[in-house]
């Protein structure tokens, strides 16, 4: 259907010491896709040309642009000029000029807000209970989420988010960009009307802020990650009663906040 | 001189299959900084709490906002808050809304775009000839760019760059945010009066459109990587006359673009 491709392949010179040659090679595509919604452009998203509608869904939502999937009229891609036209039921509250706005309060400014986005304050909302994990099972997820890139192994150019439940994989996606994984993630439980409380993440990136609050916005109450944190998504993770994992590598894991949902031999 | 810290210190529920234990460990902080200009907030860079000033010179260097340091009257950092305010001499002329926007030509579409935003097409400029590096020294500087990341080996979750001669590491910024490490180096480079064109950037992170394009905008002229590009950078380091050199691995490394700057032995 799409005429789009996730990978080219190109000449590169492979040089080692003492010696090089000319070989084929493939590398990741990055493609810009610019988001117009009603008469206004909203953003331009630099990512890997797949999947464009349940992006351009799970961004929309994660903005605060819409809240749910009915509140969309119609999405119509043009691969060609790589623009998203995107028609709302009604006119969204939300411009272009307003959603990457800090969320500046008039408190005393001694603590610092874990929100510094006023569509995240909107849109995030604290994860439910429910889902529990064991580490065998982390481990057996987050190899399934390795094993099945295959673009990542051939490109090492892209990230990958999987959502599951604790015995497996429902759903997986690769993006050059780490949130466009998630957003693809998010826009296709929106369409699908796929429920999402009950389910893990599996992030092949490191759990930054902005990847916590996709998390929190999709509904998971469990990130899996194999890489670090950081110290602002840990915040986060606490006051949205997230568990985020990290470090899932070989036989280990840190499980940084809200240990309750992690099946654990006691110390 | 500052209070705020690159790291911090938290318990962290370790587990391995059959045992867990609570330790203390260290966790990379992610620190959101909003920059005005002016009477203007003109954005928020999630970044490590360190070098800011630099940073914010370089972003707004990059971003086309200011030409030159000599156009910045004053940045006063509010730390506490995570407020920068820059004043310039002049109005800026580019406001807000207008930065992030694609630069949309009356052309038929059917060749993709290379630059796709304003400010890029304003401030990215094709970079000289002069400066050549050997295999050898390709993989020096990737060496030192790594090992000497202190932060990067305690918690996991910084992209390192530095500014280099053939020979050596001149200047280093490690930061949670890809761009924010090369803004640095930029912010520092036009602070300081530092040349550029016959430098060398190293990276530790993927050769991304927007990474290619901060390095045309520092004016160097070959940029090395452990890592992978993607095929929009390459396109860009083709138009910009820049060498783009990924998967700098043991004693390997792939040249994507612009050969004519690496002394490699003919196959």
């Amino acid at each position: 259907m799409s005429d789009l491709s996730k990978t080219i392949t190109r000449p590169v010179l492979k040089v080692q010491v003492g010696k090089s040659e000319w070989e084929d090679d493939e590398v990741v595509t990055e493609y810009p896709l610019t988001i117009f919604l009603g008469d206004e452009e909203f953003a331009t998203i630099v990512c890997t040309p797949a999947d464009l509608e349940e992006m351009v869904i799970g961004f929309l939502a994660a903005e605060g642009a819409i809240r749910s999937y009915a509140d969309i009229k119609q999405v119509t891609i043009d691969e060609g000029k790589g623009f998203a036209y995107v028609d709302t039921h009604q006119k969204t509250m939300l411009s272009q000029s307003f959603y990457s706005k800090r969320r500046i309060t008039s408190c005393c400014g001694k603590s610092r807000q874990s929100f510094y986005f006023f569509s995240d304050a909107r849109t995030a909302k604290p994860a439910e209970d429910g889902v529990t994990v064991t580490p065998e099972q982390c481990l057996q997820l987050m190899n399934v989420l390795q094993a099945s890139s295959d673009i990542h192994r051939k490109t090492g150019g892209v990230h990958n988010a999987a959502l599951c439940t604790p015995d497996q994989v429902l759903l997986q996606y690769s993006d050059i960009g780490r949130h466009n994984a998630l957003d693809k993630i998010y826009g296709y439980c929106l369409r699908e009307n796929i429920s999402t409380a009950d389910k893990i993440l599996t992030f092949s990136g490191r759990i930054s802020s902005e990847v916590l609050l996709k998390a929190a916005k999709i509904g998971a109450g469990i990130i899996l990650s194999k890489s670090a944190p950081t110290d602002l998504a840990l915040q986060l993770a606490e006051e949205l009663n997230i568990t985020a994992i990290g470090f899932i590598r070989n036989d280990r894991m840190n499980v940084y906040t809200n240990p309750h949902r992690v099946i654990v031999p006691t110390a």
